[in-house]
């Protein structure tokens, strides 16, 4: 099956500026697909720092069980990835796989095990021919460049319908930072399970301690909020390397994420995860529509972003959203499932910024036509006051179509 | 749009017997509904006593609010229900209306407002009609009879294309007791939410406390345990009354849910039950296949469930069994995502009877015939062993096909 670029992409790839300390290569492995690249390598200067957001699925994939490991020595060289295969649920064969491309690759970059990362999206229970990998890392080392970031955003994909990069820089002090990232993932890759991954790299100098935690915090407001159809995947991994070239005021590991010096970084980083995070949600399978769900009144942020998810994945709200349908009633019975404190009779409901209903009750001469209109468009406004706290999440979902049917069902593996 | 029968209906509605101390009557009060009853009332004699399980909504309907408060009191006259309005998120005017639907209820029956329990189902955010109903109690008190169970579970239908109903009897000492019960539901219910409504009634003399206790007990492994989208309404309601007519040996209100004495009729709930929550399976929107997951293995029964609703609700596995795909590698993913503890490389799944998986790996020599053939069945059997400990639970559900958009998004209210 031949899938069409999604009518929710962007218009093109971003231009992504060399970054200094970062070099990649993409080649053609042939792990799974024929003539087409399916493996990278993104190269790290020495002395570059890493952290990481994995998933929290009970049965993760070998190579997430390695890079969480590796993370605990907080330094990177390499990051490898396959498309094609998984390499999760492959048992022990699975991790052998994993230390010889884990080994193979530091070689080829002369560095240690521990500073290899490695990420597999594809096929799962199918064990990874490795040797096609690790028989290419000699021409991929000599292939690194620093304008590969398209050829290595294009080699990761699987059932994505576009490539998938963001660029953003931010001032430290009075020097100027890059950051790169790229991504993939469209909601669960036929014919089998989805995987989100994204690397994304600055050349900042930050502390892997304080990496981590600007990391998490991102990764809670952008990765964390997007839903296609609240599968997780065994693979998901976000990393995040900084080669420390820039010459910037020294950031103490100890530093407060609140400390004026990280707040144009953090606002980068938030808005380039942001960005890749709602490219994944618009290449969803068979999504139409790209929704933004902004819930306040929540007794905390943390309810409020369950409140968001609670709509954003609930199928009667997607499908009424490809219905074109203003079904302010779904709403009501996802916020109430949720689980977090809601006040029924205090409840509000906007769509397109438009007040739908009140004090848990339709607006009095509500007019439908504006909303009728706005749910014909491709981008859908819902607003939720659950009337409690001061909690505030937005959370970006897409459609439920006949689309995701036909590339989850019809598809035969 | 008109609803065909779902292929996954019983043959027939069963022969529900008469159940001294219980009458019904339906009626046509076009509450919405044109040319058909959509209001059933049941009357209980003086003594019965009532239990009840109520949806976990925070943004639970007036009726809800209604009965959870009369539940207090334990004691039942009277179940009046309508189709067609929810009665859900209509601020005061929906208490108010309830408030008269109670007090004309009680009236008819000379009974107290508190022995009076309701519920309502359809169009959520419109003012219930409530004088179309109140000024049809004369006549439906009036055409109270034994045997109107047939035409009260169609009275309560909404989009199902079947009335639901079952019966059971069991012995409580050398005593034949009788248990009958209705209910409606077909996954959320188009074009607003859906419902899960059951009620059941038996004979036997149960004091309040103990009949609360059974139906807990017997509403946890039954209609806990299924779903169809994963959606919960505003207005899910199961009540239980026990009219005391059977004479048989007394039951304490301490009796503990283990004594021989209730084993027969716990049996006979607990199956009742999982028929009447079986039937609203099979007509889940769109159903196709009736999806039996049984899981053993896990930390605790609790857990096993959680585990087996995780891969129930997972849109993944349900529109790969639409595709009678036998993608167990889903079936992973959605174990993983459940968040419950799970050992994947001790995991074991079985489809059809045939294990596909076993120890985290595919076994050897895996043959996919029979599976596929399984596959292609009305019933799916889906058995996982997730290594753990020795909780076992097993849920039902249905496969997420292009008749649930049709239904939901095509449909336009």
């Amino acid at each position: 099956m031949k899938l069409k670029k999604s009518p929710l992409a962007p218009r093109s790839f971003p231009k992504l500026p060399p970054l200094p300390g970062a070099a990649l290569a993409a080649r053609a492995c042939g792990v799974k697909y024929r003539g087409r690249n399916d493996v990278c390598l993104i190269a790290f200067d020495p002395g570059t720092t890493i952290a990481g957001v994995l998933t929290r699925s009970k049965t993760a994939s070998a190579a997430v069980d390695w890079c969480r490991a590796a993370l605990r020595g907080g330094r990177a060289r390499a990051v490898l990835v396959n498309s094609g295969n998984a390499n999760a649920f492959t048992g022990k064969a699975g991790s052998n796989s994993v230390d010889r491309v884990v080994k193979t690759t530091a070689a080829a970059l002369k560095c240690k095990a521990g500073e290899v990362f490695v990420a597999s999206t594809g096929v799962i229970g199918e064990p990874l021919p490795d040797a096609r990998i690790t028989s290419a890392l000699k021409r991929l080392s000599a292939d690194l460049a620093a304008d590969n970031w398209k050829a290595a955003a294009r080699a990761i994909m699987t059932t994505d319908t576009y490539p998938k990069g963001a660029t953003r820089s931010a001032m430290i002090g009075k020097q100027q930072v890059t950051l790169n990232g790229i991504a993939k993932g469209s909601g669960m890759i036929a014919p089998d399970m989805a995987t989100m991954l994204a690397f994304v790299a600055t050349d900042a100098k930050v502390p892997q301690a304080l990496l981590q935690r600007l990391l998490a915090q991102a990764a809670d407001a952008s990765f964390n909020c997007i839903t296609v159809d609240g599968d997780t995947s065994t693979s998901d991994t976000l990393l995040l390397a900084a080669t420390g070239k820039a010459k910037h005021p020294r950031l103490a590991a100890g530093l407060a994420l609140g400390d004026p010096l990280l707040r144009d970084f953090r606002r980068a980083l938030g808005d380039l995860l942001r960005d890749l995070a709602q490219q994944v949600v618009r290449d969803g399978e068979g999504a139409q529509k790209f929704v933004t769900i902004a819930v306040r009144g929540g007794a905390s942020g943390r309810a409020a972003r369950r409140i968001g998810l609670a709509v954003a994945n609930s199928p009667l709200v997607k499908t009424a959203i490809a219905g074109e349908d203003a079904n302010w009633g779904r709403i009501v019975m996802a916020v109430g499932k949720s689980g977090e404190k809601a006040d029924r009779d205090r409840l509000s409901i906007s769509i397109g910024g438009v007040e739908v209903a009140r004090n848990g009750q339709v607006v009095a001469g509500y007019d439908e036509a504006p909303v009728a209109e706005h749910m014909k468009g491709r981008e859908i406004d819902i607003a939720v006051d659950v009337g409690v706290g001061r909690g505030r999440a937005t959370v970006w979902t897409c459609d439920l179509t006949h689309g995701y049917i036909d590339i989850n069902a019809d598809y035969r593996s």
